[in-house]
C-alpha cells in the first residue's frame, strides 16, 4: 500500500504540473493576448470559476424592449481559451435585437420561451429567416448580419451559444449612428440621405 | 438607376462566389476530412439547413433514466465547420449521465429545468462539483471526465453547447465494459477486480 | 558519383511524396470543405497556378464609380489553403466602396495611387478613419464594418490583402436592400423608416 | 566587400527582430496563456533550451512497476508553442501504465526495448489493441482512453511523442479514487459498487 | 428618446468590453507569447496604430542592390494577432533578394513597378519561376526557398503580403556563412568545398 | 438488465456516429485538402491503421551514408489529421543528413544509438549546435535550416517526431542543384560561383 501511495504522490507531482493547461481561467487584470487573457494561477482556481448564472431576466424596459446578458470572457472568465461562451436574450412583447454581427464567432440560438423571428443574410445576400418556437435552434455563421424579433405577444427568452470566448458584437445602428463618424461619410457609404442619418444620430447620440 | 443595377449585378456575381465560405453545410454522403465534412453545394442550401428542434423530451425510460439528444454534425449538418454544436439532456428522477469525456470539445451546460449536480475532474485530479438550478451554467473543459446527476425529485432538463461540430463522446463504462477488451487488460489497467469487471461486462454486453 | 545519384533518386521518391502538402491549389470542380477546396493533383500543378495579374483597371463606369477585382480562391485557386489572398480596388473620382465587412479575414490596404479616405468601426463603436496617400497602409480587423472613399479628384488605386483565401464580402446595403428580406423586418431591426427602406429596395432590386 | 558588410548589418537588424517568433521558449515564471507560456527573451535563449535528456531510466520500484518521465513544457520549456513534446516510459516486468487520456494531444508511441501491449478505445467503444515489439509505433488519437502493459518478462522502454507542448494526463483511477469526489457520485456515475469504490479510495488516498 | 439613450448607454458598456478582442495591437514592451505579443490596452489604441507608410524607397546602395522594408509586428504593432503583414521590396538595376524562406508564413507578391524574375522550389525540388511585370501577383507557399531578381534595367518595386504578423525571414547565405557555424559542418552538410565556404564566410562576416 | 441493454444500444447508435471524428485515417486514393486527406470510412478502419514499424535499419549504402525512413501521412495514413508523425534516421559512420528544412512542422529528435552532432540556425542567423548521445532529445523549430551528422565511428540511430502529419522536407542541395533552376539564377541568389554550381548540378542531376 505504501508503494501505491508513493507512486501516487510521484505521479501527482507530475500531473499537477501538466494540469495547468486543462483550462485557463482569465486573469482580467493581466494582459490580453491574441489567444485570450493570461491565466489565473491554477492553485487559485475554484469551482466558482466554472459556474455562473443566467437565470435572471434582463431589464427590457428600454426602447428596443430587449436585453442581452452575456457570459463572455469579460463576464465569465472561465470560458477564456475554451472556444465557447453564451448569452441570455430577453425579448419583451415587441422586443427587437437589432441587426448586428459577431466578428469573432458563429452563434447557435436556442429558444426556451415564446416565439422569435430570427434571420441572417449571407455574403451572397441571400436571406435565411424563420420564426422559431420553444426548443428550436438556429445557426448564424460567423460575421454575418443577423437579427432576432419577438414574434409573440409576450416575453420570449433565448440563449445564444458562441464558438469563441470573445465573440464580439457590432450593432449596425450603433456603428453607424452612435459615434463621431462624419455624416457625410455615413451617407456616402450607406446611400442613406442626410435627414435620415441626422435623425438617427440624434436619437443614438452620434455627432459629426 | 440603371447604373446602380449594373453595379449590383456585377458585384452580385462576385459576392455570390465569395459566399461559398460563409458556411459549409455537411454533405453527409460525401467524404469526411480532418476539418469536417465536405460542403453541400451553396445553391442547394436552404433555411432548413440552419434550423432544427430540440423541443421534444428524450426517452428516459431506461436504466440510467436519462436521454441525450445531440445536434452534432451528423444530426444537424449546418454546424459543420462552424465550431459549435449542442445537445439536449433529459434526466428523469434519479437520472444519471454517467462519467464521460468529449475528446474534441469543451462543454458549456445550461440548466433549463430542475436541479442537476454536475462535476468534472482535472488532470491534477482536483474535483469541481456543483448542484445547479435553472438558469445556471457550468463549464467542462475539453477531454476531462465529467458527469451530470439529477438532484431533484422530478425531471430536469439541460442544454449542453460544445466548442466543436463533432465533440465526440466517450462514456467510461461503455469504453471499459461494453466491448471485447479482454477482462485481464481491463483489470490490469483499472485496478478493478475480476468479479466487478465480469459483472459489468455482463450487464453492458461486453465480451472477453 | 553513381552513389550520389542513387541516393538522389531514393530521396527524391521520398520528398516527392512529402511535397503534396507544400500547397493545395484548389480544384474548383471538386468539393469544398471547411478548410478550403480539395487539391488539384500535385503532378498537374504548374507555375501558372501560382501567378496571376491584377494589372488591369477595373471598370468604374457605375453608380459607385468603383470596382473591386478579387484574387480569392475562386478566381486564383493557388491561394487555397495558404491563408492569404488579395484584391484590386479602383476608385474613380467620387468613387466609393460602400460600408461592408469581410466575415472571414482581416484586411491590409495598400494605396498605390491617389488618395483614399478609409475607416472602420470597432465593436465598441469607436471610429478609426484616415485619409491615405500613395504608399500608406491601413488595417481593417476581421468582421468589422469599414469603407473606402476616393479623396482625390482623380482615380485612386489600392490593393487589399486578406488573411484568408476566402475572406468573404458582405456589403451592407446589398444585405439590407437587395434581397427579399421583408421591409418590416428591415425597419424593425435597423430603425430606418418605411420610405427609406422602400426607396433603397427599389434602387437595389430588393423585394418584400 | 564593405558594401556587403553594410547590407549584412542592416539586414541583420531586421532579421534579428523577426527571429523572435522562430520559437518561444517558456518563461515558466511568467503568466500562462491559452496558447502557452510567455516567451523567455530571445537574447537569453541558448542551445541548452533546445536540448534535454531522457536517457535515464525512470524509477519503477512502485506498485505499477512503471515510470513516466515527461518532457512537456513544464519540464522542457523549449517545446512551448512548437506543438510537440515527448515522454519516456519505463515498464518493469509486470509494469502497467493504467487507463488514461491526454485531453490535449494525440500520442505516437515508439517501442525501443522489449514488448508492450497497448490499446485504445474509440468513441464508438471499439477496441484497438496490439502487442508491440522494438521499433513498432502506435497511435492514440486525442482524448481517448488508452493504456500500455509490459508484455515481456523484463523491462520494456518506449517513447511517446505528443502533438502538443502540454498534452495533459488524466489517469482514470486517480480521477475517480484519489480525490474528494463523494463515493455516492462515483458509484452513481460509474455503476461500481460501494465496496469497490471504497477499497480503491483507501488504496489511492481518496476521501469522501 | 431618453429610453433609447438608456439602452444605448447600457449596451455601450457591454460592447465596449466585448470590443477588446476586435484587435490586439502589440505592446512591444510586454512579453511575447506563442500567439503573438500581449495587447496594448484598448483605451490607448488610436487610428495611428492601424496606419503606417511604405511609401519611401528603401536604400538600395548596397551589394545586393536591394532593400526590404518590413511592416511586421515589430515595425507595425497593429498587425499583431491579425494573421497578416506586408513588406516593401525595392530592387535597383541588378538587384537581388537572395534565396530565402519565411518559416512562419506564405507570401503573395505584387509587382508595382518594373520587372522581377521570381521563383520558388517545392519539397519535390520542382522549380516554379516566372518573370513578373507591373500588376502581376505570385505566391510563395510557407517555408519554401524562393528569390526575387530585378529583370529590368531600372528600379523595380514590389509589395509582399504575408499570412502571419511574424512571417520570419531566413536568408540562406546568412544562415550558412554569417555566423559561427564551423566550416567543417557547413561543408559536410552542403557539399560545398572548403575554399567556397571560407570565401563566403570572409565576405559575410562568418567565423569558425 | 434488459433496460440497460436498451440504453446501451440506443447510446451506441449515437456514439457510433459521433466517433467518426476521433480519427481520420487517410484515404490516399481520395482527394487531399488543406487540412489533410479525406478519411477512410470508419467502418473499415482496423488496428492495422494505427500501427506500423520503424524497426528495420534504413539502407545507408549511399554517398551520404544515411537513410531517412518516414512515417508521414503518405506512408502511415493513420497520422492524417492527428498533428503528429515520425521518421527513423540511420547514420552510418561518416553519415550526414544534409542541411534541410521542414516547411510544415517543428521536429523533436531522440537519439537511440550512437552520437549525433545536430544543429539549426535561427532567423537571426544564430547557431544552436550540440553533440547528442543516446537518450538526448533536441528541438528544431518549424521551417528553420538544420542538419544531423554522425559524431561516432559507428552507426547512430535517431527518431524524429514532427508536429504535423505532413511536415514536408526540403533538402537544400537538392532544391538548388537537382532541378532545372537556371545556373545563373542559382548563382545570383546564392553568391556561389559558376564552377561550384555546375559541379554540384552535375553530381546531383541538375540541368540548366
Amino acid at each position: 500500500m505504501i508503494h501505491i501511495l508513493l507512486i501516487v504522490s510521484s505521479l501527482f507531482t507530475f500531473s499537477a504540473h501538466a494540469a495547468v493547461q486543462d483550462f485557463c481561467v482569465a486573469d482580467l487584470k493581466g494582459p490580453d493576448t491574441p489567444a485570450g487573457y493570461t491565466c489565473k494561477p491554477a492553485a487559485k482556481v475554484t469551482t466558482a470559476d466554472f459556474v455562473s448564472s443566467l437565470g435572471a431576466s434582463g431589464n427590457t424596459s428600454n426602447i428596443i424592449k430587449a436585453a442581452v446578458t452575456p457570459a463572455f470572457a469579460e463576464q465569465f472568465p472561465g470560458v477564456n481559451g475554451l472556444g465557447i461562451s453564451i448569452a441570455r436574450l430577453d425579448l419583451a412583447a415587441g422586443g427587437v435585437v437589432p441587426m448586428h454581427t459577431h466578428p469573432g464567432a458563429s452563434e447557435l440560438l436556442l429558444v426556451t420561451q415564446g416565439f422569435i423571428t430570427a434571420g441572417f443574410v449571407s455574403s451572397a445576400n441571400k436571406v435565411y429567416v424563420k420564426t422559431l418556437k420553444k426548443g428550436d435552434i438556429m445557426l448564424f455563421p460567423q460575421g454575418l448580419l443577423h437579427f432576432q424579433v419577438n414574434a409573440g405577444g409576450f416575453t420570449s427568452v433565448a440563449f445564444a451559444s458562441f464558438s469563441s470566448a470573445t465573440p464580439g458584437l457590432q450593432i449596425l445602428d450603433f456603428a453607424l449612428f452612435a459615434n463621431d463618424l462624419p455624416s457625410k461619410l455615413v451617407e456616402a457609404t450607406t446611400f442613406l440621405d442626410d435627414a435620415t442619418v441626422k435623425k438617427l444620430k440624434a436619437v443614438l447620440g452620434g455627432t459629426g
